[in-house]
């Protein structure tokens, strides 16, 4: 890597001639190839914008002028750019982040992972150089699939409404996000591209057409009216210079001159302007060229040369999730599958090709996603709109103000929820447990094995006037965790033997293992334990309180943030019921977490075994110093704890 | 009201003439100003939509087909044409919602009145019929100013792709949301308007202009360039036809005949079709049409001649913001505005009238005013966003990840919190203080009376590396109630006489007089209380736990909603400070409430000083019969509650 290894700053591609800058942008694909494939990370979309990086740190001064990286997984070149080149602890505790940081480089702007905001980031930054009078540019990368989110048609709608407020847009152009672009903006860039010819234009349609049957129909027959394709031959910039925004393009995306001319241009304008660069995704890497299923936007290790898993791949939450639908739709036409840009991921992939006229893929839009299906379910049939579970945040509104006021029979599947740890604090799934417990009606599950979310997306489904949950972890499901028992509609996991056990361990979905371990831990000091899994984790079981009360002290664990989550809830339901007993409540802290392993991420939180059962062992310590007192729900006589243990066991066998 | 009340259903308007139609048109409007300015309610946007509405029942068979309104507060004329006429008790407790309502009646489908989401549930049940082949039709109608939201943007991008699935979208084009509809959006529908001439175009342009010196200045620039006039007036679809959307356009929206015609023809189509019209806002009505500041969009009890209100107004909470946004905006340059289409609702006039350059309108798009004001902190200005509390629900995930995770200096400004009544379900500000717990750094005041409003918007601004959020009431700013003293940072409003006091009572915002009252009753019964009010609710105030210590119960009172707000924060913070003593949260229940007025709901929830005394009494009566008994947090001896009274009193006299 002799050019790369040069370059400790921007400003080192000054000196660099346009071949020594081609030789550099190879350098830094093997570079990325080697790399990523021992730490894995996002492979495809850096290696679609090696030369666009090159060519916008030549022409923007950064840091005085900011240039900035959409759903920032695209950042790599960026930071091998800007003096950070040890790439050999990517995504790992205490190694460069994979997304940008503040705390790495003074060359990072945007952290978060969440897409289509980068023009409101953009509209802000140029709205303040333009008060303060400070000469200073700003450059904001997009890619096509993220135009597809409302955010980003509201800040084009602002930055339109100012001709005077320097901005360039580098719309990033490779006909896809995670799945192919959908939708009738998709359909406009592609016509964008076709000041080439329109017979090419054909043709690439075509090809995209073969690659994606499920959305593919709609989108070529649009393609295929000569009308429009005709008209925006003749005025490309269409759609953009209606908005009245300055359009150039569209220019080759791996053309490094091309590129800093236009690039150039539009810094020099003096107004807002879209530059239009065409890219392909995983440029330069035959595995990932040839992938249709764009495995290659983020991967774990793999081998450098193939492309392929050093591990084999378990069984995961996602794909018995997928399977289960694929039953599931062949049992009943009326349900009907949503994902936001994420087929494949998401684990719906199965069930498009098994029912493609019931899939809809909405693009980067989890609000759509979420009021079309209040639509879909008031018109007749029930949807299932999986996503990561930290996207859906989006869409709190929708959930809350067309699904839930309406009652609509709508199942959200979450994805990726808990601590998901090496990309960041972003992507960690730990707020739809407390964002949601507001919303009046809903009802969350929290599967905690496989056959656990086999039966509770079953019984999501059945449920047609309410919106229902359900939420799990990322990667490899663990095993079985059998009942023993079952207390109302909750699973005890684990009986203690004695009258009256000290603890009562609620154990929310994935965690049911390491709740299990702390009853153990417990044990060993001789505090009696009973474990239960309450399955639908809102609304809070009716039998919890008056099994609590059997107890001298209950403890949550999930995870979820501790803030307003499961815990939290539990705790408000006894109070509600009048029993007062002390009750602590394990999850993540109210904090942004770093990059790290899940692992590593629930040590440092103390969502380890170990840790809960340290503390709850204090408590009880604490406890034995005073016999706990408690209030009766029916305002009988107060009693002690004693006296519970003379009413009868409450744990019933195990209905199979 | 000869042919009004002969109209039962929408089929009766099929033996009208077009000449008895246009009588019809007369008649709902004199029925409207006569009615609403006896209940109050939106006038403006319902005189605009009378002959739309009566178009829209003509060709459209509703209940089969479904007629859909975007922010259903313009859906009065729907009202009278589908069975109701009374609208003696409009918006009041067992009255007509002032929203479509599905107990009301089966013409009505979207019940909430958050704006751009017609869109994506006509698009669900387009979706719907496609799939159960049904034989019906969807027509949703949405304004001008609704299509800056992202969610239509995201809609409007699924519905272009199925050419096969028809669906009518009607654009209500009447220049303007509660503000003039402002961005590159209402540049280009401008344009559309122009196919009368572009001399008349300008003319209106001018007119525009000269009503709103703060967002016409860009808007007259765009639209001056002849380039871009004269490419649309050649081709006036523009951008919707780029989306590969059929549009139909512009029908002048007060011509029942035209709009028949053009509805009827898209209706036929086959596909996705949008039809532009032009309507005038409080048409027919002097006093509307006249008014410059829309305050005829929503009006409350008014002379139905004059258009002036019966009553005088009091000093609002928002008008107090107002008033020290000016003050404030003189004392610091780097003190921008941001309003998300509601400049004189929020009460940002005067401050945009003060520093027409530190506004930004930036569309009904609560995402990008979020996102934006990241940009714009980050880029060294401190932007304060002015919106209603529920339509912050919007930008829960930009505030949680752009925000607060990039430590930006935001102060939100949350009006209408808590119970606003009379709008119904959707309008009320009950979800802010539980949806803001669960985001990091995050800091939440509620003042309570003027004074406080004053004082904490100033603490808030001053804040530079996290995002703050002031919350208040809708209406009259009640009376100062003074501190009597201080807690940490928080203000004590009652001192109880006594060692140990029974009651802590910790008041939120607007709700101190009633706590003050509360702990009057109490007092009555010979319980003795405390009050305080935290001012900062969130972070919980670390004085508290020690300060609940001293007493043998606390008690919480806020106008949120019970599930995660601050009665559980504070439950949370107690249990993690070791102090395990009973709690009791009063709030809002987890459900949506009906219309009625303020006064109405809050009865009907128990949010009333006597139904509160009484469960506090009821409770402390237990606690009678049994010692309070608690853990220290110390790790020390536990004692019981009379321990706690040999240890100083806390309370220092307040300062000033």
């Amino acid at each position: 890597m002799p050019l790369l290894t040069r370059i400790r700053g921007p400003r080192d591609l000054d000196r660099l001639s346009l071949e020594e800058l081609d030789q550099l942008a190879e350098e830094i694909r093997t570079f990325l190839v080697g790399a990523v494939s021992k730490t894995g990370g996002h492979l495809g979309p850096n290696l679609g914008v090696v030369e666009l990086t090159i060519a916008l740190h030549r022409v923007f001064d950064s840091p005085r002028d900011k240039v900035l990286f959409d759903t920032g997984h695209q950042s790599y070149v960026h930071k091998l750019l800007t003096g950070r080149q040890d790439f050999s602890q990517l995504r790992s505790k205490g190694g460069l982040s994979g997304y940008p940081s503040r705390a790495e480089s003074e060359h990072d702007i945007i952290e978060n992972s969440h897409a289509s905001t980068v023009l409101g980031w953009a509209d802000g930054l140029a709205k303040a150089n333009q008060l303060l009078e400070r000469d200073s540019h700003v450059a904001a990368v997009i890619g096509d699939g993220a135009l597809t989110g409302g955010m980003a048609w509201e800040a084009l709608n602002n930055i339109a409404d100012a001709k005077d407020r320097p901005l360039v847009i580098v719309v990033n152009d490779n006909e896809r996000s995670y799945s192919p672009t959908i939708g009738g903006l998709a359909n406009h860039l592609a016509t964008l591209r076709t000041t080439d010819g329109y017979e090419k234009f054909l043709a690439r349609t075509r090809e995209v057409l073969e690659r994606t049957p499920v959305v593919g129909r709609p989108l070529y027959e649009t393609l295929h009216g000569a009308k429009k394709g005709l008209k925006d031959f003749i005025a490309p910039q269409g759609m953009f210079e209606d908005l009245g925004l300055k359009y150039v393009g569209p220019i080759d995306g791996h053309d490094i001159e091309a590129l800093e001319s236009a690039l150039a241009r539009a810094k020099r304008f003096g107004g807002p302007v879209i530059v239009h660069c065409l890219t392909e995704k995983g440029r330069g890497y035959k595995p990932a060229v040839e992938d249709e299923a764009d495995r290659f936007h983020a991967v774990g290790v793999i081998h450098p040369d193939t492309g392929l898993p050093i591990k084999a791949a378990a069984a995961s939450w996602t794909s018995v999730f997928g399977d289960e639908m694929v039953k599931l739709g062949r049992e009943r036409e009326d349900i009907v599958a949503i994902t936001a840009a994420m087929l494949h991921p998401v684990g719906l992939k199965k069930f498009a090709d098994a029912f493609p006229n019931r899939i809809y893929d909405v693009g980067i839009a989890e609000q759509h996603a979420a009021v079309s299906a209040a639509g879909l379910a008031t018109g007749g049939v029930h949807p299932v709109f999986a996503v990561y579970a930290t996207f859906l945040n989006r869409a709190f509104d929708q959930v809350l103000m067309d699904v839930a006021l309406h009652k609509c029979g709508v199942t959200f599947v979450l994805d990726r929820a808990g601590v998901t740890g090496d990309d960041g604090a972003s992507h960690n799934g730990m707020w739809d447990m407390s964002m949601l417990q507001v919303v009046p009606g809903l009802r969350i599950a929290a599967p905690r094995d496989a056959e656990q979310l086999r039966g509770q997306l079953r019984e999501a489904v059945d449920v047609d006037d309410a919106p229902t949950v359900l939420r799990y972890s990322k990667g490899v499901v663990g095993p079985a965790v059998p009942a023993v028992g079952k207390v109302g509609g909750m699973d005890v996991l684990r009986k203690a033997d004695v009258p009256v056990p000290d603890v009562l361990l609620v154990s929310v979905g994935a965690l049911a293992p390491m709740c299990l371990e702390i009853a153990d831990l417990l044990d060993k000091q001789g505090i009696s334990t009973t474990v239960v899994d309450p399955r639908w984790v809102k609304p809070v079981d009716e039998a919890l309180a008056p099994l609590a009360e059997r107890h001298r002290v209950v403890v949550t664990v999930e995870d979820n943030s501790r803030v307003g989550g499961v815990g939290s809830a539990i705790a408000q339901a006894l109070r509600d019921a009048g029993v007062d007993m002390p009750l602590r409540d394990f999850g993540i802290p109210p904090r942004f977490l770093d990059h790290a392993s899940r692992k590593e991420v629930m040590a440092e939180i103390g969502l380890t075994a170990p840790d809960i059962a340290r503390q709850v062992t204090g408590l009880v310590a604490k406890l034995d110093g005073l016999p706990p007192a408690r209030l009766r729900s029916n305002g009988g006589t107060p009693t002690d704890g004693t006296t519970a243990a003379r009413t009868a066991d409450p744990v019933e066998p195990a209905r199979d």
